[in-house]
Protein backbone atom coordinates (compact mmCIF):
# COMPACT_ATOMS: atom_id res chain seq x y z
CA UNK A 1 0.00 0.00 0.00
CA UNK A 2 2.71 2.32 -0.39
CA UNK A 3 1.39 5.18 -2.76
CA UNK A 4 2.51 6.09 -6.27
CA UNK A 5 3.15 9.40 -5.00
CA UNK A 6 5.55 8.86 -1.59
CA UNK A 7 8.28 10.92 -2.31
CA UNK A 8 6.53 14.25 -2.38
CA UNK A 9 5.94 12.79 1.85
CA UNK A 10 8.86 15.04 1.63
CA UNK A 11 7.73 18.04 0.18
CA UNK A 12 4.60 18.00 2.94
CA UNK A 13 3.71 21.60 4.10
CA UNK A 14 5.32 22.30 7.68
CA UNK A 15 3.40 22.26 11.23
CA UNK A 16 5.05 25.72 11.81
CA UNK A 17 3.40 29.03 10.48
CA UNK A 18 5.06 30.72 8.06
CA UNK A 19 6.94 33.59 10.38
CA UNK A 20 8.69 30.67 12.16
CA UNK A 21 10.25 29.80 9.16
CA UNK A 22 11.81 34.00 8.43
CA UNK A 23 13.42 33.98 11.58
CA UNK A 24 17.21 33.37 11.44
CA UNK A 25 18.54 30.04 12.06
CA UNK A 26 20.63 30.45 15.21
CA UNK A 27 17.62 31.54 17.04
CA UNK A 28 15.34 29.08 15.11
CA UNK A 29 18.11 25.85 16.24
CA UNK A 30 17.83 27.15 19.93
CA UNK A 31 14.15 27.03 20.06
CA UNK A 32 14.15 23.74 18.62
CA UNK A 33 16.39 23.14 21.20
CA UNK A 34 14.67 23.93 23.96
CA UNK A 35 11.56 22.42 22.97
CA UNK A 36 13.42 19.08 22.16
CA UNK A 37 14.90 19.02 25.80
CA UNK A 38 11.49 19.98 27.19
CA UNK A 39 9.31 17.38 25.31
CA UNK A 40 12.32 15.04 26.27
CA UNK A 41 11.90 14.97 29.77
CA UNK A 42 8.34 16.01 30.91
CA UNK A 43 6.63 13.74 27.58
CA UNK A 44 4.13 15.62 25.77
CA UNK A 45 1.50 16.29 28.34
CA UNK A 46 3.54 17.30 30.79
CA UNK A 47 5.60 19.65 28.87
CA UNK A 48 4.92 23.38 29.20
CA UNK A 49 5.10 25.87 26.15
CA UNK A 50 6.13 28.80 28.45
CA UNK A 51 9.19 27.47 30.26
CA UNK A 52 10.01 26.96 26.23
CA UNK A 53 9.58 30.53 25.21
CA UNK A 54 11.51 31.39 28.18
CA UNK A 55 14.64 29.21 28.14
CA UNK A 56 14.74 30.27 24.17
CA UNK A 57 14.47 33.90 25.56
CA UNK A 58 11.36 34.85 24.04
CA UNK A 59 8.04 36.10 24.54
CA UNK A 60 5.01 33.83 24.47
CA UNK A 61 2.96 36.11 21.93
CA UNK A 62 6.23 35.65 19.57
CA UNK A 63 6.31 31.45 20.36
CA UNK A 64 2.31 31.89 19.69
CA UNK A 65 3.35 33.89 16.30
CA UNK A 66 5.83 30.43 15.30
CA UNK A 67 3.11 28.04 16.03
CA UNK A 68 -0.90 27.91 16.75
CA UNK A 69 -0.14 25.26 19.36
CA UNK A 70 1.29 23.13 21.77
CA UNK A 71 0.69 20.38 19.13
CA UNK A 72 2.02 21.93 16.25
CA UNK A 73 5.50 22.82 18.18
CA UNK A 74 5.31 18.98 18.68
CA UNK A 75 4.57 17.83 15.08
CA UNK A 76 7.66 20.86 14.05
CA UNK A 77 10.24 18.51 16.71
CA UNK A 78 9.34 15.17 15.36
CA UNK A 79 9.72 16.34 11.64
CA UNK A 80 13.17 17.61 12.04
CA UNK A 81 14.11 14.32 13.49
CA UNK A 82 12.87 12.97 10.87
CA UNK A 83 14.43 15.13 8.21
CA UNK A 84 17.80 14.76 10.06
CA UNK A 85 16.87 10.69 9.84
CA UNK A 86 16.06 10.59 6.49
CA UNK A 87 19.28 12.30 5.71
CA UNK A 88 21.09 9.20 7.36
CA UNK A 89 18.60 7.00 5.47
CA UNK A 90 19.30 8.60 2.37
CA UNK A 91 23.11 8.41 2.83
CA UNK A 92 22.78 4.83 3.48
CA UNK A 93 21.00 4.06 0.43
CA UNK A 94 23.18 6.00 -1.83
CA UNK A 95 26.60 4.38 -0.28
CA UNK A 96 24.71 0.67 -0.34
CA UNK A 97 24.20 1.40 -4.03
CA UNK A 98 27.66 2.59 -4.93
CA UNK A 99 29.56 -0.11 -3.13
CA UNK A 100 27.41 -2.91 -4.20
CA UNK A 101 28.56 -4.27 -7.89
CA UNK A 102 25.33 -4.53 -9.65
CA UNK A 103 23.16 -5.01 -6.63
CA UNK A 104 25.28 -7.64 -5.11
CA UNK A 105 24.31 -8.03 -1.81
CA UNK A 106 21.14 -5.18 -2.07
CA UNK A 107 18.84 -5.19 0.63
CA UNK A 108 21.17 -7.42 3.37
CA UNK A 109 24.16 -4.35 3.00
CA UNK A 110 21.37 -1.43 3.33
CA UNK A 111 20.26 -3.20 6.23
CA UNK A 112 23.36 -3.61 7.84
CA UNK A 113 24.23 0.13 7.46
CA UNK A 114 20.91 1.10 8.28
CA UNK A 115 21.48 -0.50 12.07
CA UNK A 116 24.55 1.11 12.09
CA UNK A 117 23.09 4.62 11.32
CA UNK A 118 20.18 4.32 13.45
CA UNK A 119 22.27 3.23 16.38
CA UNK A 120 24.42 6.36 15.42
CA UNK A 121 21.11 8.64 15.35
CA UNK A 122 20.05 7.68 18.43
CA UNK A 123 23.73 8.11 20.17
CA UNK A 124 24.01 11.52 18.71
CA UNK A 125 19.98 12.34 18.79
CA UNK A 126 19.32 10.41 22.04
CA UNK A 127 15.77 13.23 23.02
CA UNK A 128 14.68 13.13 19.52
CA UNK A 129 14.80 8.72 19.42
CA UNK A 130 12.84 9.15 23.03
CA UNK A 131 10.02 11.84 21.09
CA UNK A 132 9.54 9.26 18.25
CA UNK A 133 9.14 6.61 21.00
CA UNK A 134 6.52 8.76 22.74
CA UNK A 135 4.92 8.88 19.60
CA UNK A 136 3.89 5.33 19.00
CA UNK A 137 2.18 5.01 22.69
CA UNK A 138 -1.31 5.13 22.39
CA UNK A 139 -1.65 8.02 24.89
CA UNK A 140 -0.77 10.19 21.81
CA UNK A 141 -2.62 8.62 19.18
CA UNK A 142 -4.59 12.04 18.76
CA UNK A 143 -1.22 12.86 17.36
CA UNK A 144 0.31 10.28 15.90
CA UNK A 145 -2.77 10.11 13.45
CA UNK A 146 -1.22 13.00 11.94
CA UNK A 147 2.28 11.48 12.07
CA UNK A 148 2.66 7.82 11.14
CA UNK A 149 1.54 8.18 7.56
CA UNK A 150 4.29 11.23 6.95
CA UNK A 151 7.00 9.03 8.78
CA UNK A 152 6.85 5.74 7.74
CA UNK A 153 6.09 5.80 4.41
CA UNK A 154 9.10 7.42 3.72
CA UNK A 155 11.14 4.40 5.11
CA UNK A 156 8.39 1.82 3.48
CA UNK A 157 9.40 3.13 0.33
CA UNK A 158 13.56 2.91 0.98
CA UNK A 159 12.66 -0.43 1.28
CA UNK A 160 10.61 -1.42 -1.58
CA UNK A 161 13.10 0.01 -3.91
CA UNK A 162 16.15 -2.02 -2.95
CA UNK A 163 14.16 -5.04 -2.47
CA UNK A 164 13.00 -4.46 -5.83
CA UNK A 165 16.41 -3.98 -7.22
CA UNK A 166 17.57 -6.91 -5.47
CA UNK A 167 14.83 -8.90 -7.21
CA UNK A 168 15.68 -7.84 -10.33
CA UNK A 169 19.35 -8.57 -9.45
CA UNK A 170 18.40 -12.03 -8.49
CA UNK A 171 20.24 -12.13 -5.89
CA UNK A 172 16.97 -12.87 -3.13
CA UNK A 173 14.07 -14.82 -3.53
CA UNK A 174 11.52 -13.83 -6.12
CA UNK A 175 8.37 -14.73 -3.90
CA UNK A 176 9.80 -12.80 -1.03
CA UNK A 177 6.54 -10.43 -0.38
CA UNK A 178 7.84 -7.23 -0.15
CA UNK A 179 5.12 -5.47 2.02
CA UNK A 180 6.17 -8.34 4.57
CA UNK A 181 9.98 -8.62 4.51
CA UNK A 182 10.01 -4.50 4.44
CA UNK A 183 7.64 -5.10 8.39
CA UNK A 184 10.35 -8.16 9.19
CA UNK A 185 13.71 -5.82 8.47
CA UNK A 186 12.12 -2.51 10.48
CA UNK A 187 11.29 -4.08 13.16
CA UNK A 188 14.35 -5.25 13.66
CA UNK A 189 16.10 -2.06 12.80
CA UNK A 190 13.61 0.22 15.47
CA UNK A 191 13.86 -1.96 18.32
CA UNK A 192 17.51 -1.67 18.07
CA UNK A 193 17.45 1.97 17.23
CA UNK A 194 15.54 2.19 20.56
CA UNK A 195 17.89 0.16 22.34
CA UNK A 196 20.30 2.89 22.27
CA UNK A 197 18.33 6.11 23.47
CA UNK A 198 16.01 4.49 26.20
CA UNK A 199 17.10 3.04 29.53
CA UNK A 200 14.39 0.11 28.98
CA UNK A 201 15.35 -1.07 25.67
CA UNK A 202 19.08 -1.08 26.73
CA UNK A 203 18.02 -3.12 29.59
CA UNK A 204 16.47 -5.25 28.02
CA UNK A 205 19.17 -5.24 25.30
CA UNK A 206 21.50 -6.55 27.96
CA UNK A 207 19.11 -9.17 29.53
CA UNK A 208 19.10 -10.77 26.33
CA UNK A 209 22.41 -10.46 24.09
CA UNK A 210 24.66 -9.85 27.11
CA UNK A 211 26.90 -7.24 28.32
CA UNK A 212 29.04 -7.82 25.78
CA UNK A 213 26.91 -4.83 23.78
CA UNK A 214 28.65 -2.20 25.57
CA UNK A 215 31.60 -3.69 25.26
CA UNK A 216 31.86 -3.72 21.50
CA UNK A 217 29.26 -0.49 20.59
CA UNK A 218 26.52 -3.02 20.06
CA UNK A 219 28.65 -4.42 16.76
CA UNK A 220 28.60 -8.18 17.70
CA UNK A 221 24.72 -8.51 17.50
CA UNK A 222 24.83 -6.19 14.41
CA UNK A 223 26.82 -8.81 12.73
CA UNK A 224 24.60 -11.98 14.12
CA UNK A 225 21.21 -9.47 13.17
CA UNK A 226 22.83 -9.43 9.56
CA UNK A 227 23.71 -12.66 9.18
CA UNK A 228 20.10 -13.96 10.23
CA UNK A 229 18.79 -12.11 7.41
CA UNK A 230 21.24 -12.68 4.62
CA UNK A 231 20.09 -16.53 5.06
CA UNK A 232 16.50 -15.25 5.59
CA UNK A 233 15.95 -14.15 2.20
CA UNK A 234 18.86 -15.77 0.36
CA UNK A 235 17.97 -17.85 -2.93
CA UNK A 236 17.16 -21.64 -3.07
CA UNK B 1 23.43 -12.57 30.35
CA UNK B 2 20.58 -14.67 31.98
CA UNK B 3 20.75 -15.67 35.83
CA UNK B 4 20.87 -18.99 37.23
CA UNK B 5 17.70 -17.80 39.29
CA UNK B 6 15.80 -16.56 37.00
CA UNK B 7 12.25 -18.26 37.15
CA UNK B 8 12.08 -17.72 41.11
CA UNK B 9 11.54 -13.64 39.02
CA UNK B 10 7.95 -15.31 39.17
CA UNK B 11 8.11 -15.49 43.19
CA UNK B 12 10.02 -11.93 43.66
CA UNK B 13 7.52 -9.83 45.97
CA UNK B 14 4.81 -8.17 45.09
CA UNK B 15 4.23 -4.41 44.72
CA UNK B 16 1.40 -3.72 46.86
CA UNK B 17 0.90 -3.91 50.36
CA UNK B 18 -0.02 -7.18 52.57
CA UNK B 19 -3.83 -5.70 52.99
CA UNK B 20 -4.43 -5.75 49.42
CA UNK B 21 -3.48 -9.36 48.92
CA UNK B 22 -6.58 -9.72 51.63
CA UNK B 23 -9.52 -8.09 50.11
CA UNK B 24 -12.38 -10.03 48.11
CA UNK B 25 -11.52 -11.26 44.62
CA UNK B 26 -14.12 -9.04 43.39
CA UNK B 27 -12.98 -5.85 44.59
CA UNK B 28 -9.80 -6.04 43.76
CA UNK B 29 -10.28 -6.93 40.40
CA UNK B 30 -12.71 -3.98 39.58
CA UNK B 31 -10.17 -1.74 41.43
CA UNK B 32 -7.32 -3.07 39.20
CA UNK B 33 -9.83 -2.51 36.18
CA UNK B 34 -10.19 1.08 36.98
CA UNK B 35 -6.31 1.60 37.17
CA UNK B 36 -6.09 -0.29 34.16
CA UNK B 37 -8.82 2.03 32.06
CA UNK B 38 -6.81 5.23 33.75
CA UNK B 39 -3.40 5.01 32.92
CA UNK B 40 -4.06 3.48 29.90
CA UNK B 41 -5.96 6.78 28.52
CA UNK B 42 -3.92 9.17 30.43
CA UNK B 43 -0.39 8.04 30.39
CA UNK B 44 1.21 7.43 34.23
CA UNK B 45 1.89 11.33 34.54
CA UNK B 46 -1.28 12.12 34.23
CA UNK B 47 -3.68 9.40 35.89
CA UNK B 48 -5.41 10.47 39.05
CA UNK B 49 -4.81 7.78 41.87
CA UNK B 50 -8.58 9.63 43.36
CA UNK B 51 -9.83 9.46 40.26
CA UNK B 52 -9.11 5.24 40.67
CA UNK B 53 -10.38 5.33 43.98
CA UNK B 54 -13.44 7.10 43.18
CA UNK B 55 -14.47 4.79 40.18
CA UNK B 56 -13.72 2.13 42.47
CA UNK B 57 -16.07 3.35 45.54
CA UNK B 58 -13.28 2.81 48.02
CA UNK B 59 -12.23 6.06 49.66
CA UNK B 60 -8.58 7.04 49.37
CA UNK B 61 -7.77 5.83 53.09
CA UNK B 62 -8.47 2.34 51.57
CA UNK B 63 -6.19 3.13 48.50
CA UNK B 64 -3.20 3.98 50.00
CA UNK B 65 -3.95 1.54 52.84
CA UNK B 66 -3.60 -0.90 49.54
CA UNK B 67 -0.57 0.70 47.80
CA UNK B 68 2.02 2.86 48.88
CA UNK B 69 1.83 5.45 46.09
CA UNK B 70 0.23 6.22 42.29
CA UNK B 71 3.84 4.24 41.37
CA UNK B 72 3.19 1.07 43.60
CA UNK B 73 -0.20 0.85 42.02
CA UNK B 74 1.10 1.12 38.49
CA UNK B 75 3.45 -1.53 38.99
CA UNK B 76 1.18 -4.09 40.09
CA UNK B 77 -1.05 -3.27 37.33
CA UNK B 78 2.52 -3.83 35.09
CA UNK B 79 3.10 -6.96 37.05
CA UNK B 80 -0.55 -7.81 36.66
CA UNK B 81 -0.47 -7.42 32.89
CA UNK B 82 2.88 -9.93 33.10
CA UNK B 83 1.34 -12.45 34.80
CA UNK B 84 -1.54 -13.27 32.36
CA UNK B 85 1.07 -12.78 29.38
CA UNK B 86 3.26 -14.93 30.99
CA UNK B 87 0.82 -17.49 31.39
CA UNK B 88 0.02 -17.21 27.41
CA UNK B 89 3.75 -18.00 27.09
CA UNK B 90 4.07 -21.07 29.44
CA UNK B 91 0.95 -22.40 27.24
CA UNK B 92 2.42 -21.78 24.41
CA UNK B 93 5.70 -23.08 25.22
CA UNK B 94 3.67 -26.75 26.38
CA UNK B 95 1.90 -26.78 23.22
CA UNK B 96 4.86 -26.84 21.51
CA UNK B 97 6.99 -28.94 23.21
CA UNK B 98 3.62 -31.76 23.12
CA UNK B 99 3.28 -31.36 19.28
CA UNK B 100 6.53 -31.43 18.24
CA UNK B 101 8.10 -34.74 17.33
CA UNK B 102 11.35 -34.57 19.32
CA UNK B 103 11.51 -30.73 19.07
CA UNK B 104 10.99 -31.45 15.44
CA UNK B 105 10.63 -27.47 14.95
CA UNK B 106 11.69 -26.33 18.40
CA UNK B 107 11.92 -22.70 18.26
CA UNK B 108 10.66 -21.99 15.17
CA UNK B 109 7.11 -23.39 16.20
CA UNK B 110 7.51 -21.37 19.55
CA UNK B 111 7.67 -18.23 17.57
CA UNK B 112 4.77 -19.09 15.29
CA UNK B 113 2.59 -19.81 18.39
CA UNK B 114 3.89 -16.38 19.99
CA UNK B 115 2.83 -14.20 17.57
CA UNK B 116 -0.56 -15.68 17.39
CA UNK B 117 -0.58 -15.57 21.69
CA UNK B 118 0.80 -12.01 21.28
CA UNK B 119 -1.42 -10.65 19.11
CA UNK B 120 -4.48 -12.39 20.48
CA UNK B 121 -3.19 -11.01 24.08
CA UNK B 122 -3.20 -7.47 22.35
CA UNK B 123 -6.67 -8.04 21.29
CA UNK B 124 -8.21 -8.85 24.63
CA UNK B 125 -5.98 -6.60 26.46
CA UNK B 126 -5.27 -3.41 23.75
CA UNK B 127 -4.86 -1.33 27.69
CA UNK B 128 -2.54 -3.30 29.45
CA UNK B 129 -0.58 -3.66 26.02
CA UNK B 130 -0.81 0.11 25.84
CA UNK B 131 0.91 0.50 29.75
CA UNK B 132 3.80 -1.96 28.57
CA UNK B 133 4.53 -0.07 25.69
CA UNK B 134 4.11 3.25 28.09
CA UNK B 135 6.65 1.53 30.30
CA UNK B 136 9.27 1.30 27.82
CA UNK B 137 9.37 5.32 27.26
CA UNK B 138 12.44 7.22 28.92
CA UNK B 139 9.84 9.29 30.48
CA UNK B 140 9.16 6.76 32.83
CA UNK B 141 12.81 5.52 33.54
CA UNK B 142 12.62 6.09 36.87
CA UNK B 143 10.16 3.72 37.31
CA UNK B 144 10.88 1.04 34.43
CA UNK B 145 14.40 0.83 35.73
CA UNK B 146 12.81 -1.75 38.64
CA UNK B 147 10.41 -3.15 35.97
CA UNK B 148 12.88 -4.88 32.76
CA UNK B 149 14.46 -6.96 34.91
CA UNK B 150 11.46 -8.69 36.26
CA UNK B 151 10.09 -8.68 33.01
CA UNK B 152 12.18 -9.31 30.57
CA UNK B 153 14.08 -12.22 31.66
CA UNK B 154 11.24 -14.59 32.06
CA UNK B 155 10.51 -13.72 27.57
CA UNK B 156 14.67 -14.24 27.40
CA UNK B 157 14.65 -17.65 29.38
CA UNK B 158 11.85 -19.13 27.34
CA UNK B 159 13.44 -18.57 24.26
CA UNK B 160 16.85 -19.58 25.52
CA UNK B 161 15.51 -23.03 26.94
CA UNK B 162 13.70 -23.48 23.40
CA UNK B 163 16.63 -22.72 21.73
CA UNK B 164 19.14 -24.84 23.88
CA UNK B 165 16.55 -27.78 23.14
CA UNK B 166 16.39 -27.10 19.19
CA UNK B 167 20.70 -27.12 19.21
CA UNK B 168 19.96 -30.59 20.70
CA UNK B 169 17.56 -31.68 18.20
CA UNK B 170 20.01 -30.84 15.61
CA UNK B 171 17.03 -28.66 13.98
CA UNK B 172 19.23 -25.19 14.05
CA UNK B 173 22.62 -24.60 12.90
CA UNK B 174 24.78 -25.33 16.14
CA UNK B 175 27.18 -21.57 16.30
CA UNK B 176 23.88 -19.92 16.65
CA UNK B 177 24.69 -17.34 19.16
CA UNK B 178 21.47 -17.77 21.79
CA UNK B 179 21.45 -14.43 22.73
CA UNK B 180 21.55 -12.66 19.62
CA UNK B 181 18.98 -15.31 18.12
CA UNK B 182 16.54 -14.39 21.21
CA UNK B 183 16.97 -11.02 20.64
CA UNK B 184 15.97 -11.12 16.89
CA UNK B 185 13.05 -13.17 17.79
CA UNK B 186 11.87 -11.03 20.48
CA UNK B 187 11.96 -7.64 18.76
CA UNK B 188 9.88 -9.07 15.69
CA UNK B 189 7.40 -10.46 18.50
CA UNK B 190 7.24 -7.54 20.32
CA UNK B 191 6.06 -4.82 17.45
CA UNK B 192 4.17 -7.36 16.08
CA UNK B 193 2.15 -7.55 19.06
CA UNK B 194 2.19 -3.09 19.99
CA UNK B 195 0.62 -3.26 15.98
CA UNK B 196 -2.50 -4.62 17.64
CA UNK B 197 -2.69 -2.63 20.48
CA UNK B 198 -1.65 0.80 19.50
CA UNK B 199 -2.94 3.38 16.52
CA UNK B 200 0.21 4.20 15.26
CA UNK B 201 1.90 0.61 15.06
CA UNK B 202 -1.21 -0.63 13.20
CA UNK B 203 -0.99 2.47 11.02
CA UNK B 204 2.53 1.60 10.19
CA UNK B 205 1.95 -1.94 9.85
CA UNK B 206 -0.72 -1.05 7.53
CA UNK B 207 1.49 1.60 5.48
CA UNK B 208 4.21 -1.57 5.66
CA UNK B 209 2.19 -4.46 4.78
CA UNK B 210 -0.71 -3.93 2.66
CA UNK B 211 -4.61 -3.26 4.32
CA UNK B 212 -4.99 -7.03 3.91
CA UNK B 213 -3.40 -7.62 7.30
CA UNK B 214 -6.68 -6.24 8.39
CA UNK B 215 -8.81 -8.69 6.30
CA UNK B 216 -7.02 -11.91 7.25
CA UNK B 217 -6.28 -10.72 11.22
CA UNK B 218 -2.20 -10.70 10.00
CA UNK B 219 -2.48 -14.35 9.52
CA UNK B 220 -0.48 -13.45 6.29
CA UNK B 221 2.24 -11.96 7.68
CA UNK B 222 2.48 -14.16 10.79
CA UNK B 223 3.69 -16.70 7.73
CA UNK B 224 5.92 -14.82 6.15
CA UNK B 225 7.36 -13.71 9.08
CA UNK B 226 7.50 -17.37 10.18
CA UNK B 227 9.57 -18.93 6.87
CA UNK B 228 11.82 -15.57 7.03
CA UNK B 229 12.67 -17.07 10.45
CA UNK B 230 12.65 -20.73 9.65
CA UNK B 231 15.04 -20.01 7.06
CA UNK B 232 17.06 -17.37 9.09
CA UNK B 233 17.96 -20.46 11.68
CA UNK B 234 18.09 -23.38 9.23
CA UNK B 235 21.11 -25.69 9.00
CA UNK B 236 23.35 -25.57 6.30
Amino acid sequence: MIPPDIDSAAEWPPFYKATFGKIDEERKRLLLEMAVAEFAQKGFNAANINEIAKRSGISIGSMYSYFESKEALFLTIIDEGYRVLREALTEAEAATEASDKAGAEGIVSLFARLLHSSRDYARKYPELTQIYLDATTQGLAPLSGRLSYRLETITASLYQRSIAASKAAGTIRQELDAGALAFYLDNLLIVFQFSFASDYYRDRMRIFAGDSVDADDGEGLIASLVDLVRRSVAPG
